[in-house]
């Protein structure tokens, strides 16, 4: 029987140089998420199909992986988390003193046609804060990712909306529920024709919702952009977007700069109920993250309300991004253990965890490959000590150690092993 | 609509303290494998049907959850790691030197009666080295096992046997293939009335052989089990076990010391060709850790010959442990930031920022809750220290620092915070 041994479509085996820049990226959210007081939580990848179905958006209802399960319950592979986070608050966060902060790392599924940085699996680091209604919280959520994106030295922007103005145009036209919520998709597609045609269908003047919609997407800018859009719309007769001033008002500095607002701004996610933001690499397609405000989603669960905002980034798009702009990661090796025969290979064998329990990053060679050919792998590998051990040295108590950057080499005492590798710095 | 919020049976919501044992046990084990040379590598959640049909086990085979994806291919939620790391292995991994050690975390999946410490999606950091057909790799993978819960301080046995021995005397007996598999499962499971039956039914001289595998099944012990063993097999007329003499020449003698070697030994996976182990914590009813080598997996795929060895942790199952034996764990947290007011709320986040810069483990309350409530919730989370900006300091540039824990509190300028928070350690 020959296997195919391909990854099914739209899945990938990340190994070498990708899944360095895949772990170094996770790592980094890791830390993110401690130093900002996120707490890990771990989420199911199963869901059930009416947690997405309700609010999800029809992008992501279309692309779902649906199938049944045994008990013949319709499932689904979570396409993100934060619908489960909302589940899990509503199932066991409730009596949490608020705000409750929390991160995960989850794998998420989209059953869509694969491209470049678009993968029917991938991985997102999840921040949540649920029960601050502030735009405080969002203004904090804006500055971690600032800081993610500036220590990864990426060339980055931050597009910051608000979904209300439109929504409250929308609404304004009659056009409510998920009628709403179509139009906002069709102006996160950009399907500007499309928007046209459905409005005249269903909205009350369909010309001047045309008029003021094309008109608040086409604004774009410094914190001046919001001004001039609050006034486009003031004139059409709404004016909800005091968010995006106040959470402007609370940016630093050095961060306001990077932000590019925009009024008319939409994301794929029906759920949202006021501010929005995606970061955006320069000359990379597609956003490497995303977040905003979800007031309204545990009502939609049948639980109270629950003033809630939060992002995902996402760490392949990310990864790809760092590898785009040819950022340096690299593994870090230090020392290769080299038994020559199983004579040794105990001693070996504990000069291996010796250094392993100093925190060195060290590896056992454990198959007893000729010395030539055991230098040849770790030289490949890049390590910088190894650690020979042969018989006859062996027998007399001595190892040889050879830093590979310097060539230098010395015999050593089992005994005076780490004093010797210092020693060869 | 009321949303069940529950998780999907079997599945869980994992927060707080639970979350903190899971992650505590999650960087454990990501610092081991960075110790001893192993490589992060991702592989896919969905997978072939076959990859684990072939040749997991029928225990497996029965609890895996399949589903047929939009494109009709029978797929499943990976119920382990090994059968892809070999599948991506064929597919990405031919071409590097050798020995490959690589490491992931992955989610996987049964289908099964939820239980204690049984559950539908559990997570695994695994460990695989291709390429190294010595016994040496074996007892590194065990040294690794032994230094992993010796740090974590629990107590713990590592059962190693083989399934040579049983192997050998079932095809001597002419029970071959799935057969000799469906026997493994029964000797396995200590379904031994019915492992009687089976041979009655199968094997050329039943009574020989269940007296001699009974044999072995009841033999344990130190090193000496194994040359029991190995005489008893020897009498019956095989003798093929020295793998198991080998890897124990090999150990420490303190890891040694923690073995319990069993000749009679059998697990759960059916592509086990010789060395195989576990790890049990004691008064814990399931296996905590295990893993075994399984040479023959990749030509099972149909590629070349690869011997190849590895375990996975159960990182689940060893953070109830760790719970169940009281270990402590603890969030570190360190400064919480309180402004009272909206007007301060740009300088707060600032301070935040600052405090994560230096990577303090730091939270903003971002929804400018009273003086009285923001020291409740930081209290309740154990915070060491907070910086208390008022309106009125803030004119003042000054801002209050208190430590929680010998309640001392000062007033210190916002430019002055950090020698401020040093003086009140």
């Amino acid at each position: 029987m020959k296997l195919n041994v391909e990854p099914l479509r739209g899945f990938r085996d990340i190994i070498g140089s990708e899944a360095l820049y895949l772990e170094t990226v996770t790592k980094k959210s890791e830390e993110l998420a401690r130093r900002w007081g996120f707490d890990r939580i771990f989420l199911p990848t199963v869901e059930r199909f009416e947690l997405f179905s309700l609010k999800s958006g029809e992008e992501i209802r279309r692309t779902m992986f649906v199938f049944k399960d045994k008990a013949k319950r319709e499932v689904t592979l979570r396409p993100e988390a934060t619908a489960s986070v909302v589940r899990a608050y509503l199932n066991k966060m409730r009596g949490l003193p608020k705000p409750i902060k929390v991160f995960s790392i989850v794998n998420v599924f989209r059953y869509d046609e694969p491209q470049f940085a678009r993968y029917r699996e991938f991985y997102q680091a999840d921040f949540e804060v649920l029960g601050s209604p502030s735009p405080l919280a969002d203004a904090e959520l804006i500055t971690m990712l600032y800081e993610f994106y500036s220590e990864l030295d990426l060339p980055f922007k931050v597009i910051v909306g608000s979904v209300k103005l439109l929504r409250e145009i929308l609404s304004k036209e009659g056009i409510e529920g998920d009628d709403q919520d179509h139009a906002m998709h069709l102006i996160d597609k950009g399907l500007l024709r499309e928007l046209e045609d459905f409005l005249r269908e269903k909205a009350k003047e369909p010309e001047r919702a045309i008029e003021v919609i094309e008109t608040l997407i086409g604004i774009e800018g410094g914190v001046e952009a919001i001004r001039e859009g609050l006034e486009v719309a003031k004139e059409y007769g709404v004016s909800e977007a005091k968010d995006l001033e106040e959470v402007a008002s609370y940016l630093p500095d050095d961060v306001l700069k990077k932000c590019v607002f925009k009024v008319g701004f939409a994301r794929g996610l029906a759920y949202y109920t006021g501010l929005i933001y995606e970061v955006k690499v320069e000359d990379f397609p597609v956003s490497v993250a995303g977040g905003g405000r979800y007031d309204a989603l545990s009502e939609i669960y049948g639980g109270e309300r629950l003033p809630a905002t939060g992002f995902a980034i996402g760490l392949d798009r990310t990864a790809l991004a760092l590898e785009k702009y040819g950022k340096d990661v690299k593994w870090k090796r230090e020392v290769a253990v080299i038994p020559l025969a199983p004579e040794v290979a105990k001693t070996a064998l504990e000069v291996q965890r010796k250094l392993a329990r100093l925190g060195l990053h060290s590896t056992l060679l454990d198959d007893f490959k000729s010395l030539k050919k055991a230098l040849s792998y770790v030289s490949e590998k890049d390590f910088k000590w190894v650690v020979i051990i042969g018989k006859k040295d062996y027998e007399e108590g001595m190892v040889t150690i050879k830093n590979m950057e310097t060539r230098r080499q010395s015999k050593c005492p089992l005994d005076g092993l780490l004093d010797c590798l210092l020693a060869t710095l």
